[in-house]
């Protein structure tokens, strides 16, 4: 424990980041002050979301800045502690950041019980992306039983994870993938009533027309692009989409242009943005649900993980490119 | 009483309608049947929801059938009678259609009481452009005292009501609208805040960040097109948009592309469209609320009343084309 490699934010990508818009440094571990504690990361998480941040863009969080550490979440051990409610051997999830060793003083930390799930959960199903497929799901959309959900980045984290619950909730669910690995996980595994590889599929419309003959109640939007363009086209009335991610459209140079509001008035839809840290005053009412339902086995969860901080660039820039399924991780420990 | 003059769609309208695209019948006055009464229509009213009825596409409502006579709402006084509750010299409100006699068997026509107020007013401010302010404004925007709203169509029957009544929810309130006199009155004389003539600002997006120094936190729309986009670039997070009409694009050949998702998502926007006959169960709250205000003054309005069935044509496409100030009325009777 003499250095601490950490993943600095070199240059601002145009279009898709390259490798050289990352820097690895090399720091030394520093104490913690009073009220302090330090965290050696086991898992960090590489999200879409951080693509966002890359740019120097007004958005719900402030930019990535340059030359500082990658902002992200991490999960970890506590190993020396000046903070009174931190022990050493404390497992906690928080926003660590891309490198091996973390000073926090708790603000946004969450403990983590080793003896309940993996830890890795706590960045996954139990985290982030689970609470994030929860709220975007029962809140935004409020699907009803029978009714029609259809959730694009299906066997991504958070879509993997929005069509078990749909299904929890006794709807017809069909989810949009790229890739025939990842299609037959939700389907086979995870009890998606089907799925549609877009990467293979020339006429999304038509499939989707196909899929869904009563129409589409419910959609959960993790992508944008002409994928997001077919699903509106088969909206039922008073239909509801949230939109969690549009990674489809993340590293374009020109604005996509949405559906027509004249789309979104004939049939009376709800188009709604949202974020899961706006619903953090009911992570208790949701965390204990999304572990019995784990449980139960009735929400499965997968992981890609890859090893060491060296690969977290490349991770990230995979993921982007939707190679992973499900939860993609970097283990640093 | 012996011919009924009626105006039916001749021609589907490819573009801005044509006044050959209707045409004028005369038929004889039929006698209420068992169960029906006869209504001499005083006022019928012209609303921009029937351009898109005239297009044989799927929407909320059929399409207005060629050859039959269009459908519009009605104010109007019953002349004969074979039903129980509705007696000769009661005024009713309902769908009665472009004609100067209607029968009905009453289903969805609610009589009008012409000592509490104008019986026009059934139609207007105290009907469904008065409840479909009051419902899209607040039960979608939902603004809160001291939030920014900005109403376009802002001279019009229901966004003349819509920003009066965000007035009195205590909003600052922005409306846009086309011509000076109608920017006087909504200011003037109705209090908004401020306004933007559209016609006479080259740069609407400007003048918009001008007059909404906080940005804007609720947006009542009745347009659309360019206007919209320019206000959708200036709202703030967990802003509320209503759809209620986009009558800028009615005419257009091709869709008019709405804004980025990715903007819906990064602001965390709610953007909805709406129906008020959706909230058909609330009338009952919504009726007396509205005709309070009215007496105590909160709310104005005015009507542009153009004389015989003769001009119900030329008053539609006057309304079309925005000519109107307030609710655009034919009188009949």
């Amino acid at each position: 424990m003499s250095t601490n490699k950490r993943i600095v934010l070199a240059a601002r990508p145009t279009g898709f980041p390259a490798p050289t818009d990352f820097r690895m440094e090399e720091r030394p571990v520093l104490e913690p002050a009073e009220g302090e504690f330090l965290v050696a990361v086991s898992y960090l998480s590489v999200d879409p979301y951080m693509r966002g941040r890359m740019n120097d863009a007004p958005s719900y969080a402030p930019p990535q800045k340059l030359d500082e550490v990658m902002v992200g979440g991490g999960v970890g051990r506590v190993i020396a502690t000046r903070h009174p409610k931190f022990a050493v051997g404390d497992y906690a999830v928080g926003m660590f950041g891309w490198q091996q060793y973390a000073l926090s003083d708790g603000q946004g930390v969450m403990k983590v019980d080793p003896a309940a799930a993996p830890i890795s959960t706590a960045l996954g199903v139990l985290g982030m992306p689970g609470l994030t497929a929860y709220f975007g799901l029962l809140d935004v959309c409020a699907p009803r039983a029978g009714e029609t959900v259809v959730v694009s980045g299906a066997a991504g984290a958070v879509g993997s994870a929005v069509g078990q619950i749909a299904k929890i909730q006794g709807c017809q669910v069909v989810g949009i993938a790229g890739g025939a690995d990842k299609i037959r996980w939700i389907t086979q595994e995870l009890g998606f009533d089907a799925a549609i590889n877009y990467k293979a599929e020339t006429r999304i419309g038509d499939a989707l027309k196909e899929l869904c003959p009563k129409g589409i109640d419910c959609y959960f939007d993790n992508v944008g692009g002409a994928t997001t363009d077919a699903v509106f086209r088969l909206m039922n009335p008073s239909g509801r989409v949230a939109i969690c991610g549009q990674i489809a459209v993340y590293n374009l140079d020109k604005p996509y242009g949405g559906p027509p509001l004249l789309q979104i008035l004939v049939r009376t839809l709800k188009v709604q943005g949202f974020l899961v840290f706006h619903y953090a005053a009911r992570y208790g009412e949701a965390l204990p649900q999304l572990a019995r339902w784990v449980q139960e086995r009735k929400l499965k969860y997968r992981e890609t993980v890859s090893d060491g901080i060296d690969t977290a660039v490349s991770a990230f820039l995979g993921m982007l490119r939707g190679e992973n399924i499900g939860k993609q991780l970097v283990r640093i420990g």
